[in-house]
């Protein structure tokens, strides 16, 4: 049986770098979650001291505080540096752009629009970075009770699809005179998607790996299972059955975008020990 | 019965302007004709001596041209200046508003792509300004062609539709990292079609007057006819007869954008006449 990962799987550039940043910064604390996976986090712990702290408070001048791949408001950074905590900056290069560009923006008197959700990190974070007005919609319904200047510029949340961001592109153009639109959706979640389908229409087994309730776990098994009735959901090798291999040739294998490649690799040996 | 005049009809801000400026020129020689109409450049012509030239190399040192609403290329306009012409610049300022734009975004560094046909003065004139890469296209099948830098600048020829330009733009915003979106689109055409629509509604008559052969006064009339069945194109006020009026209460008038308000006036006369 040949086993294949797909063509694009696990963790997105930003984590990978991140999961990098904090292995070169031995017994330093990360401010907030570099990741959404408990294993990972007590992997870090246990080979490298570096803890998580979700509390601005414990860093103390001289201590070390990496910055998460969603980044952190401006104020909170300007505090750390202020502070005289050594800060190692974590940041998805693809957030720290929104960033940078909200920031000029305002300065250049446009009114910026950010789609994405106020509530998440990644743009509360972006929306701190902007010194003028600034307002964050998920829908087009939203920009009607703005009252927008006539220059407006627009970023997106890095997840975010990119019809609905032009959607609300569509939106501002038509009613000012110039809309700055910048793109900044990242396509890592859907170049995972993209793969996972073309894998499984070419195997007879999937097994897709991530934590039961990652939501982009969950949604990679489901794509694969329309191509491939065969699919499997796991968390770890340990739920692997041996039967469901017999009289398979072609195992395609994904994983959700919080799974490190040690699980990966993990289930990959146990499937070729079968 | 009572005469109601669309609410907007007939001339565009832009042309009424031009002609205005081309009125207070005498012996003043329009480089290019100001109008789509033959009769109004009649009347300039015998009420205040100004011709039209289609011919850069007539005007002569100390001679005045009007520069028609449309605009002009700037290599001509520079023409114009270097031999000492007196230039009067009657371009509709819906259209500089474009070339600034051009000129500005090639200055910093943006390709730019104008929505709109290569063939038009407007056009012609309005590419003359850039100074870098400069593209015209009318469908997104012709962006594909193209090789634009990361950075683009997008306007429109001011008579094109906005649901075809926001085509263009998105095409833009999914492949490029900034797109400079300008709304350039004035809505003088699309106003006076809302207009008699309206008007038609109340209507048990429409007339709509323009050239025979002018798209945009037919235009106008199928739109009236939609709503008013009794609804007639003439040209001018000799071709009005007096049964369409009979029993008639509601009148209502309409013109094409080439159609000089003296026209109109001479219809209304006409019909109050009978």
């Amino acid at each position: 049986m040949t086993i294949t990962l797909a063509e694009n799987y696990g963790f997105c550039f930003g984590v990978k770098r991140a999961i990098k940043i904090a292995e070169e910064n031995q017994n330093a604390q990360t401010y907030g979650p570099l990741i959404h996976n408990a294993q990972e986090i007590a992997r870090l712990k246990r080979d490298f001291n570096v803890e998580l702290s979700e509390n601005l408070g414990v860093f103390q001048p001289g201590s070390t505080a990496v910055i998460r791949t969603h980044g952190i408001p401006k104020e909170e950074l300007e505090t750390l540096h202020a502070r005289g905590v050594h800060v190692v900056d974590a940041t998805c290069p693809y957030v720290t752009k929104p960033q940078q560009i909200c920031e000029e923006m305002s300065v250049a008197g446009y009114d910026i629009v950010i789609f994405g959700d106020e509530h998440h990190p990644e743009i509360k974070g972006v929306k701190s970075y902007a010194s003028g007005a600034v307002y964050t919609v998920l829908d087009v319904q939203e920009l009607h009770t703005l009252r927008l200047k006539e220059k407006v510029a627009l970023v997106a949340q890095t997840t975010r699809k990119v019809e609905e961001f032009l959607r609300i592109a569509d939106a501002l153009i038509v009613e000012h005179k110039e809309v700055r639109v910048f793109n900044t959706i990242c396509n890592a979640t859907f170049e995972n998607q993209d793969a996972v389908r073309d894998l499984a229409k070419t195997s007879d087994i999937m097994i897709i790996i991530g934590g039961k309730n990652s939501s982009n776990t969950k949604q990679l098994h489901s794509i694969a299972l329309r191509e491939c009735p065969q699919s499997h959901h796991i968390e770890s090798y340990t739920e692997l059955k041996q039967e469901w291999f017999d009289g398979k040739e072609r195992c395609g294998v994904s994983a959700g975008a919080s799974t490190p490649d040690w699980i990966i690799q993990e289930v990959i040996d146990a499937i070729k020990a079968f």
